[in-house]
């Protein structure tokens, strides 16, 4: 079933509100089988709402609109698909019923403009809308199934579970050769998406169920496998063997899957390794503490750390002798390792982390460029440290030195750093 | 100048991700007053693509197409507007190199693939990516002007910014009857929406132009005016004598204007006042640091702080006495104060700041809900201290938490806290 998603609103149009209602919308049919083809907005203009029904409906077999149901003269979804389908309007008794008592509660009286949220299509459904004065629309002419909901996230949400999808699956069984939808993410960090795709070649070029589509991120990229089948479990089987294949080649630089982040999956490893973190800042300014402790019960593993943003704080803070920033800079070796180990020793910590950098703009040097960054590790064992240049403004290199840096732990949990 | 955003990407249309490109380039446009019409999405398949692109081309006097220029088979956004257009692609020598020495920095062999993003239709101009290894391209062909721009946020915006902005308003400098439309959002903190739209209540009803628009933002609302004018100077004055109504109902809660951000605002105050910052964060994990250190030259307020995730580094990087944990428990008001003036002490700063509080989801009580937090600030003169609660998931409470507390930093460094 090919399916447009029509979104209808000036504000979203003039990119005032972001369209969020459509990505959710696709994501719910695609849980069903349904594959959008479009997508397309328009804003609350008569002649092109037409054209754009019109287009939608002849190009495809499911039509969701989505907005433009309200009580005031902008609305005009719900009288543009009625006049390009032909149909006429009639007034739900029910639901003006309900828009009465809705306003007497409110001890408000409703104008004949609130009214026109009772009608409905000759031969259309309407679906109830707990949330809201605008019941959605559901109908079926010459082939082609039309929706119409309204536009509050929450509104549209509740009618695609509770009435939409239900509706269309049932439509969807009899019919042959209707599929199943299943994706599965893969999430790598470490490698470039056109290395990726490289190493990936031969299994990327021979795929067509399922595809596998390389999705770039901040700082890592995110590989989604879709298989289309008969059945959830088929198409789960269709994917975990191609996902296989993927793991046979990326191995290591694949930390997670579907939701799971970066910092959620070196959590896992300080939890099954015992072991607890400290952090030790300076052009990251916080982040990888933020990032940690997005993760629900890192406090079993992390103890905190120092931002020592400044000079005066690396040396009070973390014990980094100010010779030693005066000989190699802030940004440096030397001074990186000094910073992991003092964090590790002053908080007790199993393993002391540490970032120094030049975030930009201003601070870089020929010798050190903006977007220069050390990494270190401290543990029982051992101090390691990387040297990394990253580009970008500062909120990108301050990113992806963050990234980079829970990558490194990660690695060094792994026992797979070779720095 | 009717124009058309195309966004390109499966990705996009089967909703793995929001369209948040073409929100942003259509406020651009409005801002330089080309309206936009329609927005299409279609993924990465050569006949929809095709046909969205012949649909746009014959309907718009403009089209921004967004995404597909990337390295990989999928990316054909490019080879398909060249062949739409009847256009043939030439190789840009100076963008090859540029690719050259990118991958030659990083040790790496670029591939065919990836030189296929120097290709160029003929007579097109190629806009410098500086973020990245897809060019933008402008072109008019037969009255039609088309720019294509990579899907990263950050690329899109620099190339609009930098290139594709003053080239479009230079095009329609000539062109009469062309309204621009003017925008200026003020920034709100401390107000609900509600709130804030009933204190404006009479300015609200009676404007058509410029129209305000209150749009809820992370704990904070931005509210939009916008005035549609001959000129420039025109819309600008009809924002200003808007704005200051705005100002007049709602003085401090504004913190800033069009993208100035509740930590530069704060940064600024520290600046004018000469004091320094520095912060010991438990719930928020880093957040406030991370947030404060995103503004360029914040190194000359910002000292850096403590992380005091768990107790014992309360107690040795803060010097929170442990008895005072073990009586008031680690959230509340005697810790939170006490971290504050721990941090202050320890770094010789002029401001510190702290929060504590439960981010959830464990770790609530009926007496200390999840949500729950302290916020202290010890300057030279006092101590002072709020408890707020805040309601949603770990990373929502996380993010209110810094809010509110960069908010009360603002309040006490304009002398308006009443605590």
């Amino acid at each position: 079933m090919k399916a447009e998603i029509l979104a209808v609103g000036t504000e979203l149009l003039m990119g005032h509100t972001v369209n969020t209602n459509a990505a959710e919308i696709a994501r719910m049919l695609a849980e069903i089988g349904v594959g959008v083809y479009y997508q397309t907005v328009v804003g609350d203009n008569p002649e092109r709402l037409e054209e754009a029904v019109h287009t939608a409906v002849a190009r495809a077999e499911l039509v969701v609109a989505c907005g433009g149901l309200g009580p005031t003269e902008d609305d005009l979804t719900r009288e543009t698909v009625a006049s390009v389908l032909g149909l006429e309007l009639v007034r739900n008794e029910r639901w003006a019923q309900r828009l009465m008592q809705f306003f007497e509660r409110r001890g408000r009286v409703p104008t004949e403009n609130n009214f026109r949220q009772a009608l409905v299509p000759v031969g259309a459904e309407l679906l109830e809308n707990e949330h809201g004065t605008a019941p959605g629309i559901y109908l079926t002419h010459r082939g082609v199934t039309v929706v119409l909901l309204p536009g509050p996230p929450h509104e549209m949400r509740a009618l695609m579970h509770d009435h939409v999808l239900p509706r269309l699956s049932q439509a969807l069984e009899g019919k042959s050769g209707t599929a199943v939808l299943v994706s599965r993410v893969l999430r790598v960090v470490g490698l470039g998406e056109s290395r990726m795709v490289e190493a990936l070649e031969p299994i990327l070029s021979s795929q067509s169920n399922p595809t596998i589509a390389p999705l770039a991120k901040s700082a890592e990229v995110h590989l989604r496998i879709t298989s289309r089948a008969e059945t959830r479990a088929a198409a789960e089987e269709l994917n975990e063997r191609c996902a296989q294949q993927i793991y046979e080649r990326l191995g290591p630089a694949i930390y997670g899957e579907d939701e799971v982040t970066l910092e959620e999956a070196v959590g896992r490893l300080l939890r099954q390794q015992g072991l607890s973190l400290a952090t030790a800042e300076s052009c990251t300014g916080g982040l990888i503490g933020h990032r940690v402790t997005n993760v629900a019960g890192s406090s079993a593993y992390y103890l905190g750390g120092i931002v020592a943003y400044s000079n005066s704080l690396k040396a009070a803070g973390l014990g980094v002798d100010p010779a030693l920033i005066e000989r190699d800079g802030a940004v440096s070796e030397a001074v990186a390792r000094a910073m992991a180990t003092g964090v590790r020793e002053r908080t007790d910590a199993g393993v002391g982390l540490s970032v120094t950098g030049i975030a930009g703009p201003g601070g870089g040097s020929e010798d050190k460029p903006v977007g220069l960054t050390y990494i270190a590790i401290a543990s029982a064992a051992e101090v390691q440290c990387v040297r990394r240049e990253f580009w970008g403004g500062r909120e990108q290199v301050k990113l992806r030195a963050a990234q980079a840096a829970l990558e490194f732990l990660r690695r060094h949990l792994l026992g797979t750093v070779s720095a």
